[in-house]
């Protein structure tokens, strides 16, 4: 399989660094917004293009992947490119999958295309989890946990604060509350009672501390609904201590069954990532993996995780699989 | 969806119970090698048959849950049946799954109906974890464990003990063991270092205890390489105590991303349950629903968990999964 990844951020990187790990893959190109020739990539001898070059690769190429951000760059990009590649994308403005969705649909059946949209964890593998658990135990309850791990929008939200010159910000689930779920009892959560929000700030100097803290913890939406920590560090311990993108998280699903539903269940899946770019690019070439093959027999139009049958995300065939994995 | 229940034991009566949970189904009938006026069941004005009477209701059931062992039931009775219904069931015996998809891939051909096999938690949602994770991470270590729940082949090794009445056997996964895994550490395990067998035996009157437990503890093969605790108690406290039929486990796969390998991920999938044959039940139910609309479908043959899209398994349409599940 040759793959193209357009966009060489973070994701974009994960994906050159996952296809390494895939023996039936290849990278076949990078397209980038950027000068070309000022973006470096990892793998020697594949080219970088400037992205308006793309549709010259036209039949060039066996799945494109999109790695721009939600909030600008998919909404736009996946319904071109699906006319002329398959596609995946990690789309993941939950509200506005459906409109999404109907865009890349149309965009990929015009061109005769599969597309794959709002793929990787959550989205995703997540999303996987909450839709078994739900068809396996229909009288129950749902939750997901995520953390601990970094929030890139409440790391931002923290920058943009007065006097404050970098910063970071994990999500952490409560223990405590994970524990009551995982019991079965079916507890009532507020939003406080779920996740704490953790700040490492590094201010400008002669900042006003206190009022640093004070505007971060009261912010609306981002922190003031949370128990809400800020610590102030120097740059080199921010360097030093929070480079990292680790993230992850939890999805439960508490159910009942029996003739008088006397009998509880609890489903669990988590996650615990040191890096959530790569894990992210992971998931996105397994099903990129599964596009190409629905590609190839014949399929058009977009897809998402809940229509690929497991068995093609992996490179073994039926026979192995059944004889391995079942 | 009309149900056909072949078999009234424990998974027999799961699925009967699940059944009123899921809007979209109703129970058409129960087949029974026993006389069918000694079987009573909870629904009312469902009818009970002899289970050779069933090739009569051909035309008349959506999809046949087989709820039969593995050891001599399933083997025969699904190839059978498939040539005259949608059938469904959750053979369990590991290595000789491809013989068995061999067998009824024939007859569900033959007959023009849609199979499914091996179905359940394990196999069935373990499996499909085991793909997923396996398909996210290519370099990486698979872990499983069972437990803490009851093992029917290990509760019927205590009580073909010379001297013992009744018993029950529990596996239960070594804490220590859980947490190396999920620290991401990947070590090696032997079979006494991930799980421990607990054994509640009722001797018989008079029975040389100590002999008991020394022939327990020495089992090959279900024992003897295992820490195995036995302890002696009365029927009453055997039935009061440990009539309840819980499992659960633990599927876990841990691997590296990165273009060094430098980033470690976890990936844990977990089951509590406090009724293994209401869950497992639960489970098929849910992929029955999967046959059924791959047969109206067209297909034909037979199927594993690998081969539903997910979407397949939910009552609720693709808008609105992508709306509130995605």
């Amino acid at each position: 399989m040759k793959i193209g990844i357009i966009g060489y951020g973070n994701l974009g990187r994960g994906i050159e660094c996952a296809i390494k790990q895939n023996a039936d893959m290849e990278l076949a190109a990078v397209f980038t917004r950027r000068n070309p020739s000022d973006v470096k990539i990892l793998t020697e001898g594949v080219p970088v293009y400037p992205v308006d070059e793309i549709e010259k690769m036209e039949g060039k190429l066996d799945v494109v992947v999109l790695c721009g951000g939600s909030a600008t760059d998919l909404p736009r990009q996946t319904p071109v490119y699906a006319k002329y590649f398959n596609v995946i994308d990690s789309f993941d403005t939950h509200a506005r999958i459906p409109e999404h969705f109907e865009q890349v649909d149309a965009a990929a059946k015009e061109g005769g295309h599969v597309a794959l949209i709002s793929c990787g964890w959550d989205p995703g593998m997540f999303s996987l989890n909450r839709l078994y658990a739900n068809a396996i135990l229909p009288e129950g309850n749902d939750y997901t946990f995520w953390g601990k791990g970094v929030s890139q929008g409440h790391s931002d939200a923290i920058r943009r604060v007065e006097g404050v010159k970098d910063g970071k910000q994990y999500t952490i689930p409560v223990e405590e509350a994970l524990k009551e779920v995982r019991s079965g009892s079916n507890p009532q959560l507020s939003t406080r009672q779920k996740h704490i929000r953790e700040c490492f700030v590094v201010p400008e100097e002669g900042a006003d501390l206190a009022k640093i803290e004070e505007t971060i913890k009261n912010m609306p939406n981002y922190f003031a609904d949370y128990d809400t920590t800020v610590h102030f560090i120097s740059e080199d311990e921010l360097k030093r201590d929070h480079s990292g993108i680790p993230h992850g998280g939890f999805v439960f699903r508490t159910g009942v069954t029996g003739w008088d539903k006397e009998n509880k269940h609890v489903i669990e899946y988590s996650l615990k990532l040191d890096s959530n770019p790569e894990f992210t690019a992971s998931v996105l070439l397994a099903f990129a993996r599964a596009v190409n093959r629905l590609h190839q027999e014949g399929q058009t139009g977009c897809k998402t995780v809940f229509d690929i049958a497991p068995a093609y995300l992996s490179p073994k065939s039926g026979e192995e699989l059944r004889k391995h994995l079942l």
